[in-house]
């Protein structure tokens, strides 16, 4: 957290990766040190992305512990498994002193049970121990799975010259102070003041003359992405986490929201794009597969549906061949409407702000597609009717995409509404699932009317 | 910027928004306030989202212009448009004068040329009206458009106790303090101090003793799309921002980059499902329509592509119409991979953490690919082979379905990074426009791919 040694203009470069490389086969622990301490830890956490992993661990060996643990929560995740797996418990507890609590808890829930436990025996602070300990048994994704313990804590009683004695030492311990939290003799939050508030005040006034009652605060269970919310909703760099008695139990800095919000729209936009579970470019084609294949063999078994509705339209086929021509056409317009009204709902959910009924929703989608598809289908038309000069297939044609286009936006629009209510993300009918079922219903729509006006 | 008055459980109520209307209506401003006061104005402002615009003016001529400033920056931005209209230049001019600069800046932007002028001639404060006209003058996007002049500033030269005495006038114009920001006699940033490290200080401790050199900062015509990253990976709440010649200007704090990141997801995420301009579902159709219609006009081009490459294939037909009703699970197969690969690299560009070459990437997309497109391939020739009986037909459709799976990850992968080298947002290659394009190339390619297998 800190926010020295480092500008905006740091790159890296493979000249870079490779110099540490030397210094590291060479054993030239001075000049590496000299090198390193120039840079920032996520800086550093970047080049160790880019060696292997004895290399790596040689450096998270090689630093002291304060650089290192900091350096360790910005690894990439797979490869600060790898790296954790080359050190010793007691050498892993040694980091976790040096973190917050919230940063400890998370390192040690990405050990294996039994590591966990050794990892926590070997931390010699006794109420960091605790806390940890605390923090490890919230849902990842509450408020509590997010809270650090650090915080400035002062009770009503106390006069400002007191609480700046006080805090003083807390303030220590604390990265950063938002907010200096007031709470009574039962520990009960009453309160909030910000280090501004106790520096313009006067000595010897009372900090219950100087709170700022209702404060916002979350509770240990909230949903993490709710906590998000209001934090962005109302600009709060931090807020108090309680417990159901109102009891002060930590806090949520604006920083892991920031995080918390990047993974968030990565996620949705991955599972718009047909892609499951957090990977990214570097990862193992394995991995790869294992995130695309499943929708991709969605994809497959809807283009099965299609084909057997296709073959169950043959018999009209050597009449208007021409029909069949134009299935990609309409499978892509379905697919494409469906994405887009999909997208907007599943947008609008994630922000609260789709208001109205269901049904206002629906007729306004039907509206919007009967619009688009009515200047579709013209172009269409014209296109057909110039170049094949069959009048009545070109009417046939565009009429039945207007239908699949209208009936496209609907569901695009229902589906995700609908799994919202049954409280399934509805980022999962973007992408694929609404392409596929879209691509399937709209062309088994088409031939249909287009068979009804062609009278065959 | 305020933490008060309220707290997680805010909910906008349908019968809330009608108590609202009903004592507008009933001119009770007495107990409008009454009602109002008890909320945040990030909630009045959603209350103000669903009354009509009468009813919002009403409200915002009623209530004091400090929080009415705060309200204003938090509606919906086409009914703040309405609302500033129903305002003269002088009310306006008193919301921004309560505002800090980036705000007040911000909401004169949106006026027209005209009124702009009209309004800053009614601030009052002359200050302020310098600092908001010098902040009107940087481009949106760059720190400077994103900065704002309030800031909490030391001399090198002073005390710890005159600091102390010094900050507390600034700090009341301050709404949070992150730092103290540490000049030379020449304004140049020469680094940073903490409130926390001020009141761990000694009285008589010279800032220079104390100062943390080698801050992070921004330049003022930085892109604001790498400020966020910045502060982001570093974990900042706030970043100074020089000029040419390091003189302090201003300071970025991190609930804007908080909304700069949301918007940026945003706005991927509708790229990705083909619609442009930053709309969202509460919008008119009309506006909805101009986002979505040119995506649908591509996807029609695309049709008509794939039209006139099946009706090329015609003379095939007779023989192997089965052909033609695979042609939507190819087209199917080659838009689900061409956007997951082109995702995956537009999201790894957003990370910066797409490394190594061109090549390699290509390689790898290609084995990607191969994999999936094989495995794909197995079923689907089970299926034909089973249902259809004909060997070699299955054993056509099966292979070309590789070659066009192979292919579509090529360009998934080729285009967002050709894009993004021509420095082109990448974020438009994923969703219609690869699908579009490897719908034809798809196309062609399996009845090319098939045509030669089946030797026609």
């Amino acid at each position: 957290m800190s926010e020295e040694k480092e500008n905006i203009q740091f790159e890296l470069t493979k000249e870079l990766v490779g110099q540490v490389k030397q210094l590291i086969k060479a054993n030239d622990d001075k000049e590496l040190h000299k090198l390193l301490d120039e840079f920032h830890y996520a800086d550093i956490a970047e080049i160790l992305d880019e060696v292997n992993l004895d290399e790596a661990t040689y450096v998270i060996k090689l630093l002291d512990s304060e650089t290192t643990s900091d350096i360790l929560t910005e690894l990439d995740e797979d490869i600060r498994e790898r790296v954790l797996k080359n050190l010793s418990a007691k050498e892993i507890a040694e980091e976790v002193e040096e973190l917050d609590t919230d940063d400890a808890a998370d390192i040690i829930l990405e050990l294996p049970e039994e590591r966990q436990e050794a990892v926590i025996s070997h931390i010699e602070d006794q109420e960091h121990k605790a806390e940890i300990t605390e923090l490890l048994a919230y849902d990842e994704d509450t408020a509590g799975g997010l809270m650090a313990k650090e915080l400035v804590k002062v009770y009503e009683t106390w006069t400002v010259a007191g609480c700046m004695r006080r805090i003083r030492g807390q303030a220590e311990e604390v990265t950063r102070v938002h907010s200096i939290y007031v709470v009574n003799k039962e520990e009960k939050l009453i309160g909030r003041l910000s280090l501004k508030d106790l520096i313009v005040a006067k000595n010897d006034q009372k900090i219950s003359d100087l709170v700022k009652v209702n404060v916002d605060y979350v509770n240990v269970n909230d949903d993490v992405e709710d906590v998000a919310k209001v934090m962005a909703k109302y600009d709060l760099e931090a807020i108090p986490v309680l417990d159901d008695n109102e009891v002060l139990l930590g806090r949520i800095t604006i920083d892991d929201i920031v995080d918390v919000l990047k993974e968030e729209a990565e996620k949705d936009y991955q599972l718009a794009a047909g892609i499951t579970g957090d990977v990214d470019s570097d990862d193992s084609i394995l991995e790869l597969t294992r995130a695309r294949l499943p929708w991709l063999f969605l994809g497959l078994v809807g283009g099965i549906g299609a084909f057997l509705i296709m073959e169950g339209f043959q018999d009209t086929f050597n009449k208007y061949a021409v029909l069949f021509f134009f299935t990609p056409l309409i499978a892509a317009m379905a697919g494409n409407v469906g994405v887009q009204s999909s997208a907007i709902i599943v947008q609008g959910l994630a922000n609260d702000d789709v208001k109205g009924s269901v049904n206002n929703r629906l007729i306004k989608e039907m509206l919007l597609a009967a619009l688009n598809g009515v200047i579709l289908a013209v172009f269409l038309f014209l296109f057909v009717w110039v170049t094949k000069g069959e009048i009545n297939t070109a009417f046939a044609i565009s009429v039945s995409l207007v239908a699949v286009i209208i009936v496209a936006g609907l569901i695009g629009t229902f589906v995700p509404l609908f799994l919202d209510k049954r409280g399934i993300d509805p980022a999962i009918a973007t992408g694929p699932f609404i392409t596929t079922s879209n691509d399937i219903l709209g062309i088994l729509l088409y031939f249909w009317i287009a068979k009804m006006i062609l009278g065959i």
